[in-house]
């Protein structure tokens, strides 16, 4: 579970009581305002989750080590760059996600503006809650509770419905049991090390003009993601952009 | 969505913001304490549906129309005396009622020590949400949020995941849309009537001790609710009990 930004301490300590609820246990935390995060994490009666949260400067740290990043929002006032799954429908995809033993990341905005069209471009789906038209904006504790109740009743390595027996599922912690024996999925912080060394040879190679940078980088971010690249090809893209960088006598960073 | 006592305007903003985001209206409120009951109501931005929440001196005067009323809370202190209906697993219960036309109530008690022994023998089931047993206590306004969340994406007389499209079930509002043609089960007033004729019985024919009557009282209506009586079992116990107190030379109430 990862917060960006969060605001309100009575928003932070119900997002953390609701993972106590359901038996998450890591919550990250990007760039959050002071005082309000202490307050949140110093209330009386926090849960250790909260204390033990850890604090990130960027979403991209903060997301590092995940496979699969789901973003969280609402769509009315912009399309979406990535996939939409709605919630009750995302069981699927995030078991087989941790059958494969990767990590996943639930990521939520600032209560105001929810994430930005960066913070997105970090996730490879965007989770959408199937709220009301006319009343699609949920309160970020109510939320985050809808995600995890869902996630922990029907997600999970052993049988669907047996509620809290998904419990080991802590969102950022590896899934033990691997049903599936392919590789996990690369890392987020792989796919920004692979973004980078392509950045570097467009950059070496002209590629693109200066004024071109910004919008270029968020396009690669968003296509490595979209890619769903396998161990292999993320490995195999690496030697390669490596490579090239050595032969236009360029040192990888 | 009945809220008994409920103290915390914070919450019963969130519990009707929930409702709004999943496309619930009916909401009443019994006995709140003032005056945070109408700080909440007169709230900046709180949705129509708690200006028009219905206020009810009794659980019993706020259930009078439901025929399926559903409690709610966490049984870590005590054994429940009906039937325990753990959340994700309360989808084909509600479409079946809803699909005869009835009205379901989903009860709330007061935040500190939820709904009471009495408060539960109106109800015909407890809902259970599959909370982690470390910490099984939900907040108040993330507890509706997620019953809501499940009734409306997985209940409804379209099809199953259509998500919004089940807008129009809004818990005691009787569903237009009726794929039985079975007549409805009683409603919780009906049972309170023949409850009462029952005991009036039971005092003329000298059945009980006066000590007794408040746990005769009690058993009666859990047992009336563990019956689901149908409409033509109530019209015949009501006639009959009717009937005998005629007999007895006492006016029917």
């Amino acid at each position: 579970m990862v917060l960006v930004s969060p605001r309100n301490p009575l928003n932070i300590g119900a997002v953390a009581r609701a993972m106590a609820n359901f038996g998450f246990v890591r919550m990250s935390v990007v760039s959050p305002y002071e005082p309000q995060w202490r307050e949140a994490r110093s209330a009386v009666g926090a849960p250790q989750l909260l204390t033990d949260a850890h604090e990130a400067a960027s979403l991209s740290e903060a997301i590092r080590d995940c496979s699969l990043v789901l973003g969280t929002g609402t769509l009315t006032h912009r399309k979406a760059e990535q996939p939409v799954v709605s919630l009750e429908t995302l069981a699927p995809l995030a078991a087989e996600a941790l059958g494969r033993g990767e990590r996943i990341a639930l990521v939520f905005g600032p209560e105001k503006h929810g994430l930005t069209r960066e913070d997105l471009s970090y996730c490879h789906a965007l989770v959408e809650i199937p709220t009301d038209p006319h009343q699609p904006s949920m309160n970020l504790g109510q939320a985050a509770a809808v995600c995890l109740y869902e996630l922990a009743t029907r997600v999970g390595p052993s049988n669907p419905g047996s509620g809290i027996a998904t419990a080991q599922i802590d969102l950022d912690v590896k899934n033990p049991v691997t049903s599936n024996a392919s590789e996990p999925a690369p890392t987020s912080g792989k796919l920004d090390i692979l973004a980078g060394l392509i950045e570097q040879v467009m950059q070496a190679t002209n590629y693109s003009p200066k004024l071109m940078q910004q919008a270029n980088r968020h396009d690669i971010r968003l296509m490595l993601r979209r890619l769903h690249l396998n161990a292999a090809d993320s490995r195999r893209a690496l030697g390669l952009f490596r490579r090239i960088l050595w032969r236009l006598k360029l040192p990888p960073p």
